[in-house]
């Protein structure tokens, strides 16, 4: 290994040193240099996988030369926080979607499928790297399960593997650790925490909600970076306790433009920020783009685009000790360049990941090859032997119950809790989708205990029938949310059917469905197709009354139980701040 | 360790969340936060070494409470590049002149000691940290010896023993490295080089002289940094390779200022950019100040005082990948903080080091307590058996010679080689003072081989005698440049009486001398006595005439086979471009 590296790094010095061709010179190029904050006019040497050279000799031979007629060239775009699952695509589908919009690194907390498969599920994930068009860094879960205890999953990762997931080459960090293990000093993940450190790892944050006093603990735990800021306070309240953070736009979750007005409206230097998805629906990349959109939004917000850029390069490439790979357009890294005529709105031309050209004016070089994955990651969902309708039915007694209510808050991931008095009949709480109080379900799928969790959930405005999804943070049980039992079972058992993926029924018919068989998680089905599958879902949940932009990715965080103000698992109700398992319906 | 650590952690989040006091409460400080770049009253809360809280509750009780009547609190500064044996002190000696100026990190190559004594020898320099008042980071030296075959050292570091070293836990870096080894591609430093970036060390460059096309090369093998510019537009040079520069202000390499007028001239970003000293006199320290005289610089130069602190303190930690444990003054950080009433010209009132009082208004809390260290450390200077008066004498042929002759620039370590026609008198060309030509003669110390290495020097401007060095970069043989070949010999035997150490001597007496015994590099005796001494030797330098206002480090430098144009070994002249033995007198 370490041979052969050298044998490379010889390579590309005896091409600097001009002993040999480069493999390509891009002539002509408006260079965008993060560490000069300087665009200038410049060529760019590459041998093998990397840039050797900052303007090499006019004369200089290569294999292969393009003159890029004053474009401006940009290293590749980084996703500093990102859950590949969430695109609902394998890594290899995802890159028709993402390497056309010049993101060459995505730092990946595949928590997802650990949650399902463990550790051989997050090796198979980034099996076979070169033939990826990106780079995949990763984040190791740090908490798998999120909530143990408080929910049942496929699989478990305890200390010993990840400290042995933490010594791969490609591992940058300690995935985002959520503020409840910290604050109750939890000794597992202070013993990540520091084989982390050891390793010359960072370890990433998740400090969703906390407020100064919280995060003097938080920080003082050495987690940083966070990526759940939505105020500009939030962020400036980091920065004081010496935390990175990186401004997310997701499909849910749009912190972007917030923060980055609060950013340029208090001179906040730039630093400590980078950019991040976290959670983005493939047809949104698709759509409006990738990092490329987190860029635009900061320009729009009047910030000079090579601050933009680097936030989006280097400072995320340096924060993960990754700034001698990634991250500039300088000898060392790696040729992962973007060409484009426009830094305000990226729409680049060519990109190249380690020199090697992947996607032109659009469109990737390569279309999607399926990889070949294990078989058992295709068998995940396994149903509660018994599960039927009255596996749904929520009991109380008398004619009245307070029954707790999850009320979903527009274009965020957190929720509010609150009580609603209900009538019971026939000894049960229904659903009432006049109210737009619908019934939530979490149904544990990996054949372990066939536990069944219940409660109720408003803002969906589901008319009528139910929705399932077999993804279902952190623990991807499937999640139901429903007008009534029947249909709520329906849409179960097509899950069952299609070993993962998402489904409405109505009315005792499957409506619209996506299958998702890649551990629960991912389809199989090049970028496109799923893009296709997804709309004609989401036109029939609209169809069913569901006012919801993505309802299955709302639909697939509303349960999380680390994110205030309740969860709901295969277990029950969980009242995230006390990290407490608690009563669907309150005391009378 | 790991155990350790962790109960260390478990109290520091056990106070941070109000569960025990505080150890110290810093109250009303004008903090210099250097995440957000703002400067606000605050106050800290301390538990054991590191900060557990900015804004702890105004109620929270402390062992300690201290009122900092507004004072500015900064993090401790940090010397990025520093080679701590040329200041001639023990590290325990070297604390009580840089602790009270703020200097609270140093990362430190030393290179000298391991080329003297090997691993054995580095171990000792940094053994018992918690005694210093401050914390030592190593870059570890990659060049033992740094001329291979053209120099004789009393050890040498290997790649496996290299690669044992980066695994220490105070090992932050590899040590800079010389361009030459880059350019000819030569192994061994490129096994090390792999090495530390698959153990998540940075390499530190030493880019003396480079100009963009060989930047070009050394940035392809990973060289991180420099520390050698001189010129503002070698400094661009560099940032446009993506390396970082640190801007050095040393006793003879007084860069700063010049590079500093660049940098604002430019209005250039400053986030890749540190402060070193790299090698600097005791009483220059004393007087003038250590990292404390960078920033001021900067600040003369018209920088914003907090981007000049952000400079000394966080861009270095970053740099070095230990921004978790020093560099700002935020939770989980090292309570290593500096008080000062003026930003502009730092005058620290106290200094802490993990939390403890180190320093008060410009004395340290505790005085010096020599170290123990091991016996053989003190006997490591082995003259030549059979070394003589001709051992120095310059042999020729006819009536005159062309002889090589290395010029001095003043306030450089780089120098110019000259050719001048000298007379040759009995087969011999003689030093000839009224020219300023003087002889410099290289012997072996290490009781290895005997050779003696000649040539000639100008610029010391001694009228009288020979002045002598134990302290010779890099292999410390010792130096000796007289006017004179009687006075030479008695400069080195001084030398070896004193088992280390400087000497002056005229007309057949030793005049001054200062004893260096420990590895033949550093005084066992405090500060103060050693700028005594030194004051003492460079008056009597004077009195025989030199003009130099440093001649001993000068003289230490003058022999430096890396540093262009000219180097002498003990085996002779050396062109260091092109790292080869060459005769001190040219062909006729």
């Amino acid at each position: 290994m370490l041979s052969e590296k050298k044998e490379q790094l010889k390579r590309e010095l005896s091409a600097a040193l001009g002993n040999h061709p480069f493999d390509l010179i891009l002539r002509n190029v408006r260079l965008v240099d993060v560490y000069s904050e300087q665009i200038r006019t410049a060529s760019l040497g590459i041998s093998g996988e990397r840039i050797v050279a900052v303007d090499p000799p006019p004369d200089a031979p290569a294999k292969e030369i393009v003159d890029c007629n004053q474009q401006y060239a940009l290293p590749g775009l980084i996703d500093t926080h990102v859950h590949v699952e969430t695109t609902l695509l394998t890594p290899e589908a995802l890159a028709d979607v993402l390497t056309p919009w010049g993101t060459t690194t995505l730092i990946v907390d595949a928590m997802e499928i650990a949650n399902v498969a463990g550790k051989e599920g997050l090796e198979a994930l980034i099996s076979d790297p070169d033939a990826l068009s990106y780079r995949i860094y990763l984040a190791i879960p740090s908490r798998v399960p999120t909530a143990p205890g408080l929910e049942t999953t496929g699989a478990t990762l305890g200390v010993a593997e990840v400290a042995e997931l933490l010594q791969l080459p490609q591992s940058a960090s300690l995935g985002e650790l959520d503020p409840a293990k910290i604050l109750q000093i939890q000794d597992p993940y202070l013993e990540k925490i520091l084989e982390a450190l050891r390793l010359g790892r960072i370890c990433n944050g998740h400090a969703i909600g906390l407020e100064p006093a919280d995060l003097n603990v938080y920080a003082t735990a050495h987690l940083a970076d966070d990526h759940e800021c939505v105020t500009p306070e939030e962020l400036q309240n980091r920065l004081r306790v010496g935390m990175a953070v990186m401004i997310r736009e997701g499909s849910s979750e749009r912190n972007a433009k917030t923060l980055l007005d609060g950013v340029v409206a208090a001179a906040l230097p730039t630093d400590s920020l980078m950019f991040c998805t976290d959670d983005k629906h493939v047809q949104d990349i698709a759509k409006e783009g990738h990092i490329s959109f987190n860029v635009q939004l900061a320009v729009d917000a009047g910030m000079d685009p090579l601050k933009a850029i680097k936030m989006a390069t280097l400072n995320g490439a340096r924060h993960f000790h990754l700034e001698h790979e990634i991250g500039s357009l300088a000898p060392g890294r790696y040729a992962d360049i973007v060409l484009t005529g426009d830094l305000k709105r990226i729409r680049p031309t060519r990109v190249y990941k380690s020199g090697r050209l992947v996607a032109e004016n659009g469109s990737r070089i390569s279309p999607y090859k399926p990889k070949a994955y294990p078989e058992h990651l295709f068998e995940t969902v396994i149903l509660p032997p018994g599960l039927s309708e009255q596996s749904f039915a929520l009991k109380a007694e008398g004619d009245k119950a307070t029954c707790r209510v999850i009320r979903l808050i527009e274009n965020q991931i957190i929720n509010k809790g609150e009580r609603v008095s209900m009538p019971v009949t026939h000894g049960e709480v229904k659903a009432d989708a006049a109210q737009d109080i619908l019934k939530i379900a979490v149904v544990e799928r990996y054949g372990k205990n066939g536990q069944v969790g219940l409660s109720f959930v408003r803002g969906f405005g589901l008319k009528t029938g139910a929705m399932a999804s077999s993804v279902s943070h952190d623990h991807h049980n499937i999640v139901v949310v429903g007008t009534n039992d029947r249909d709520m079972l329906l849409a179960c058992r097509q899950i069952e059917s299609m070993q993962g993926g998402f489904a409405l029924a109505c009315e005792g018919r499957v409506m619209a469905s996506v299958a998702l068989p890649l551990a629960g998680l991912m389809s199989m089905k090049p970028a496109e197709a799923v893009i296709a599958d997804m709309a004609a879902l989401n036109r029939a949940a609209a169809e069913a009354g569901c006012r919801l932009d993505a309802p299955f990715m709302t639909l697939s965080f509303v349960s999380l139980p680390t994110v205030p103000e309740l969860g709901l698992t295969d277990l029950g109700l969980v009242d995230v701040l006390s990290h407490q398992l608690i009563d669907e319906i309150c005391e009378p």
